[in-house]
Formats: structure tokens, sequence, C-alpha cells
């Protein structure tokens, strides 16, 4: 299969069609955990809903304009990571990513984070990576912020979540920022 | 014409091709004005570079994605304003606009903006309208600030303008500040 | 709003989805009325059905193949107006309306073709402009004749209206006609 | 080959790329005498211009909105005859023909359109076949006259032919005629 | 109507919407003959099933990627043949057919392959003509066997039909074979 | 990066822009012995044919349908391999793959073949591989003939090459017996 090995727990593969009833189910059964921040989650209901996500994920990644991969540790899929956003234009990739329910506390998405954001900057070239949280969101901000990157603000009422609207704080890093003061690996 | 008339001196109008001629000569006469603040000036070479972007606009316009007029002061075309993204998602609109050289000082833009930002209220009932300027570009950040927006943020390399990098200020009106605290007509 | 002023009393404004609604009710509660004589009432079942004009009205929009605009009269949405076809190859607009029931009697219509020649002739530069009526909608051929337009043909079984096939009256001007005879504002 | 056999002299084959060389010889040499009435000729200066036009017959025969087929006559393309519009909602077939200079007084033209009237009343159910011809093309006009289609009006400027505009005469038959007083076969 | 015409009993006829209802019930009325050998007999449940296959024959048409034409006989619509793919890189037409249940013996398969043969060669300049038959499919292999095919290879599980795996037994006809050893007609 | 391990010499990565100046070079400067074999090298003139190779690489990805990789051995690309077609029809996997000039003798090519192999049938649950080389390439053939891959046939004339008609000898590999008697690692 194709990976990108982080270390001996943990690979992230390209999200394919295979991925679809191990990404659905981590979604069923989280449902009530992750809809707290996801907008997509009431919108998934069976899995053809997946199957859509992964076909589009792909469709992505073939245009370069995005990569979703699967988060596999200890041989098990537990979420998805990448990067919703590649913009070719002013060299930015905009890392996403989500843990399905159970598996917290593991350091998962700080490892797999700081993989993309070397990823982005070795292999892409690109110029910046950015990071948006919710506000609220106090587990997935403590990434960026673990890893060293810069807030640069709170965008207000940015994402219409089932009705609410939530305010995004960006963070970013820049390429030179990650050599110097980062957590490169 | 489809036109919104803003006052007595000034109005917006779909772009259209007949304003090709109009836009090309405005770009190329203030081209070294110009270029210190949009990526898009040197790309612009002849009149077809220009038909190029007003039927993108119109598609844009087609699938509401977003919007371009040309705004037109005393009757001649000075420059091109509206929402580079309508996004329907978080019902967030993104004006975007700019002037011919030697056509500031008139309050040409204050007008305009405030004008767009009435009818992403009123009329696409929006909940947030956003105004992305450039940190050296005074004249621009003066709009925003003037019309009572919040600066959100200085998103850092957000651009890439000719080989460097320039941050953004983000500014936003929420739709219930507009109605109390804004400079709503 | 992006609107072309005729009168006091009356403007067109480029439809769009917010006036969805609007046309969809003008066509629901006309069902009976407005079936004599346009070939689309039937299929109009639901305001989705309208959404798709309105989509096709804005593809049309976006390439200049076509214009539709909502009627506005007395700040009420009456009926649509427009080109049903942009002809550049040979320069001749196509007009074409219909107004909800009621509303006849007002001289909406001709004021609004009025200006709908108008602007063919002096905005887009045609070379002529057509109206075509079903030989037996007198309401609809009173308008052309009544701004001067000469009948040029009746085309036998034009349309296909229900099961039955009506003919069309063929009315057209020419620009220089217009600017000499016509009851040109 | 697949082919519509209209006597011993004379059939119709569907156009196809190995008709281009044909087809395109007929417009070049007989370019003069072709464009007094045509206007496509003068852009049509390199055999991939026919093969353009040839790419648009298929791609029209497979969404079933017209028809071109080279005339063949004693084993020699000579023209090109068909449907240059099929219009499905009304039931109506619009015949189009050329002949390339040198082939008129054979009678070709009459025994191919009455071949294609034919067809669209037999095979393709068609309600109504509409013939039009420029108002000065004494020729082409004498074709459907000759049929027995009824002149139905006279639409003016209808066509702009390199620079000038010309009237077209409309000539329309309809099904129940063509059984009853027509020059069926 | 556009044919190709075997002889006096047998004419090849470009498939279109017209012989959909022929084409669906020799389909629906020999589903247990047909669905032995080929696999796409339970995916037609109805009528709208075998419009689809007319119009992907014509998109195929089109753009030269393949042709299909119903076989008639007597005058009566009897199995569809033609080319399921037409190879312009590499000069090959690969013939497909099927006969409904209850025209065999006639000698009709070995009649209409010659002349896709010969068509193959004559008009569409190919350098090979294949035909596929499913390994236990006697019937359809005697045809190339006939006609002097050559027996390339058997390709094992080359097709999955309903669940089960077939052999494809490869013939081919060289263009140079075809006019020395062949039966060409 | 995204890659299929093979061992410690020797992975994949699936093709992307940033391999197009490696891919380039080793087809341009391997163009006479490349040539030999395979049909697409002469019309790789310009870094940018690669570029087109590789977009539609990364679309047949995007859809399922094929999948194309940069063999890496020793840290330098020397080559591409993947699948021209994935067959979900029928659950056939087709191999490709070419070595650039100076690559041979390594055993990269039987390493990579046998990898390919193992991930159609455990990860794409494929029915069948099939490996298809020209007749005359002798160290093409050798690839599959050391894995234990079935010959099934030599399809004559099954491509053009630079004028030239060469066969093709068609190999192929079922489930059963890659778990039963091939050379699985």
């Amino acid at each position: 299969m194709f990976t990108y090995n982080i270390d001996e727990e943990l690979y992230l593969r390209l999200v394919d069609i295979g991925d679809r009833d191990a990404v659905y189910k981590l979604t069923d059964e989280g449902r009530g955990y992750l809809r707290e921040w996801l907008n997509w989650v009431d919108g998934t209901q069976k899995p053809e809903d997946t199957t859509e996500f992964i076909n589009m994920s792909k469709k992505n990644y073939a245009d370069s304009s995005g990569l979703n991969a699967v988060i596999v540790f200890n041989e098990q899929v537990v979420g998805i990571a990448g990067y919703n956003l590649l913009d070719w234009n002013n060299y930015i990739a905009h890392i996403g990513y989500w843990l399905g329910e159970g598996y917290q506390g593991n350091g998962i998405m700080t490892r797999v984070s700081k993989a993309l954001t070397d990823y982005a900057f070795d292999h892409l070239n690109m110029n910046k990576v950015e990071i948006r949280a919710a506000k609220g969101n106090v587990k997935s901000r403590a990434i960026p912020e673990r890893l060293g990157y810069i807030e640069e603000g709170v965008i207000r009422s940015a994402e219409r979540l089932y009705g609410d609207y939530v305010d995004h704080v960006v963070y970013g890093m820049l390429a030179w920022e990650w050599n110097k003061h980062g957590t490169r690996s």
C-alpha cells in the first residue's frame, strides 16, 4: 500500500475505496462525539456518503488541490488527516484532521501534524502551513500550539456548525520558522 | 443597463463583455500603480486577458460563487468591485475592489464598500462580510476601518506578490454589528 | 440590487435565487391562466422547478446567450421578461415575456418591451429585435404592434402546446427602423 | 457504408471523417460560387476546418439534434444535405443543403429534399418540415416551391453574410399536407 | 434510413432511439437464452436501460470509438452487431454481436460478420479485425472460424459473468489475410 | 512521501508533478534504447509532455482506472511501473512497466512486478493479473515467466509501433494460482 510512515506505530495511507467501511464505522460510532466540531457528521448517514468523500478526496489528489489520508495506528484506521487545501498560488498548505472517539491521548495527532508539516515543506516546497481550529476546540488547538505554530488571529463566525457560528483560530508556520524554531523531527 | 445605484455620482454594473476595453485601459494605463498590491496585473498583457477575467466573473455570477461589477463614477468606468467569494456554507461574503490610478480621494471606495456591505446583508442574507487587505496597503485598509469593521488578525505571508510574500489583515463585520454599530446607510 | 430602471413604477432585475419563491408563487397561482399560452407551466410543479429555470437563466447570462429578468412593478414581482436568445452571429435579440394573472392592463408589458428594445439596440448593438407570439394570443401580439414592429410572417405549427400545435406570428424591428419610426423613448 | 438510397444515381451517407478530403475539395474549388449564400465558406480555409464541421455533425447526430449527410451522385460526393436542427419539443425538422459548383441542373437537390422530407415524416415522426432560403437565392427557393411547401413569411435580416444582412424566406410542410398535397414519392 | 445493405434479406442500420422498443423486446423475450453468454442482460430490466445503451452507442459513433447497428432480417430487427471498439492507435476493429432467441440457423451472423469485416478493411482502413467469444459459446465461436479467422489464444477468466469467470478465445484476421485467404465477398 | 516499500533498496511512489524532471530525464537520455518497444517515446519531446502523462496518471488514480508509480532504487528514480488498467467489471489488473537505460540486470523489474502482483490480489482483490509484452521483447517477457505467469496466447499485430505492427504475448496469473504456485513473497 502507498503509505507515509511516521514511526513504528503510525502511518498515513492515501484514502481509497477500500477504506470506506472503516472510515464510515469510525464516523458512525463516534457520531455524538465528532459532531461537536465537525460540520459534515450529520450529512454522513450511510456508507455511500463516505464514498462521496473518498471520491472527492481522490479528485482533489488528482488535481493537486488537496490530499486526504487515513491515519493507521497499530494497524487500525483511527482517523483522517491531510491537506484540506493546497494553495499553489501562494504556497500555503492547510492541514486538517480528525480522530475517532477513544483514540485521543496517544499523541497521535501531534505526530501526524508534525509529519504533515514536514511533508509540506520538504516535499511540496510550501512557504507556509496553516492550521485552523474552532476557538472552543481545546484539544484541536493544542496541536499547533505544541508544534510551535504562531496564532495569527481569531476569525469570527468563520464556520456555520449546525445552525450556530463558531470562531476560528488561525495558526501559521512559515518555512524558515519550522527550520529554526519548530519542533521539526 | 443592469445597475446598482449608489448615489447620483456612482453606480455599479455587472461586468460584461462591453466593459472589456474600458477595464483593460484602466489596467494598462495604471500598471505601475496597480501592480504594487494586485497580483494579476503582470499577467494582464492584452485585452484578451481581460476577456478571460470577465468570462470568469460571469461564470461565478452564474453559479452564485462570486460577483464582479464595474464601478461607474460620473459615467466613467473607474474600477472593479464585488465579492471575490460568496461562501454559502458559512454565509460569508468576501469583498474585493480596486480603483484605477487617479480616482482615489473621492470617497468612491468607501461608498462602494458600504453599498456592497448593505447588499450582502440585505439581499444576500449573509451573516458576515470580510475584507482582506495587504498589511502595507494603507489606503485599502482605511476602507473597512472607516466603515467600522473589526480587525480580526494578521495572516502572515497570505499572498505571493511577484515573488514576495505579503501579510493580510482580515477585517470582519457581522450582520448584527452592521445594524447596530456600522456606518450603515 | 442590479436593476434596469424603466420608470418610477417599473424596473427589471436579473433573475436570481432570491426571486425563486415570488416567481413560483406567480406561476402556481396563475396556472390556469398562464398555461393557455406558455408551454412550461405544467412542467413547473414545485419551487425546485423554478430553481432550474433560474439556474439556466444565470448560465445563459454567463455565456451571453440569453437574459431573464424579473419585472418589478410598484416593488412587486409581477412577471418575467428578457431575451430568450441573443444571436450574436446574426445580431438578433429575441424578446420573451409573461405577466402573472391580474397584472394586465397597466401597460407594463409595453413599457418593458420598449425598454428591452432600447437596450438591445443601445447596449447590445443588435441589428434586429424579434418578438414571436402565438397567433391566437391577442394580448401578446398587441405589444409589438403597439411598438411599431413589422409582422414578417406566420410560422405554422411552430410550437407544441400540451398536445396541440400553435402558429407563431413573427414581428421584427430593425435598428434603423427603431431610430426612425419606432416608439423609441 | 451506412447509406440512405434515393434512386439508382443518388444516395446519402452520414458524413464521417473519411469524407473530409472530398468535402473540403468541394468547398475549396467552389469557394467563389458557394460564398454567395453560405456564411461558413470564408471560415473554412483548410481541411482541419472541415474536420471540425464533421465532428460537430457527428456530435449532433449522437444527441439527435441534427444530421448531416454527404450527397453521393454517381459515386461522387457532390454536396451536403440533412437537418440543421431536429426540434423534438415541437416536432419540426429543419432541412439544410448545398451542392458543389457544377452539379446544379440534375435535379439532385429536389430528389434529396424530397427524400429528407419523407424521412422526417416517416422515420422521425415529425409534425413539420421547414426549409429556409435567402430571399435572393432563386435556385435554393425553387426546391421547396417545387415540392409543394407553403411560403410562410419573409424574416428580414435573418442572417449576417460577410457584413451584409439577408432576408430568409421560410417554407413549411405539415405532415398531413405531405400525405395529401405534397410531391411525396 | 441509413443502412448498410448486406443482401436481399439482410441489412444493418445504425441503432437509434426509434429502435428502442424492438431491441428491448428482443432482450426481454430472450432473457433466459441471452443471459447464458451476455453480461448485460440482467442489468437491462426496462426500456430505459436500452435507451442508455442506445445513447452510449450514438456517443461512441460520434467520437468514432465504436459502432452499433441493429440487424434487420426480412424487415425485422433480430439482433445487434457492430464494433465494440475501434482502436485507432493500433488500427484494430473489435467486432461484437448477438441475435435474439429463435433467429439462429439462418446464417445471419456469418453474413453480418463477413460484412463488418469487409467494412473494417475497406472503409475504415483497419489493419486487423478481432472477434472474441467465450470458450464455451460454440455458436459464437463458429462464426470467426467459418470466416477463416485465426485463433490467437485463450485468455483465461477474461470476463465476469454473473459471478462466474469465463475464458475468451481471441480470433484475429489481418488485412492481408482477408484479401488472400479469408471468405471475402 | 506516499510509498510502497518493496525491500531495502526499492520502493514505489505514486507519480506526481515533483517527479516530472526525473522522469523526463530518464526518457530523454534513454530515447534510443526505450523507443525499441515503447510507442510513446517519440511523442515525448519536452518536459511538458511528461507533465501530461503525470496528469493523466493522477486522473486515472482518482477514478481508480489505473495507477502509475515511479520506481525508486537506492533513492533514484529508475523507471515507471503500475497498472495500465484496472478492470473492475472483470476484476483484472493489467501491469505495465519500463526501466531507464542502464538499470537492467539488478532484478528490479522482477521484484517490482512481484510486488504489484501481490498488491493486486491482496489490496485490490483482483481475480487476475495480466502482463502483456511484445513478442520480440525478451527482457520484458522474462519477468512474468520468472514469476510463474501462464502464457495464454500471442495476439498478432496488437500494437502499432512507429509504423510497424508487433505481436503481444499475453501472460496471466489467477488469484488461486498465485497463492499456490506463484513466486508470492
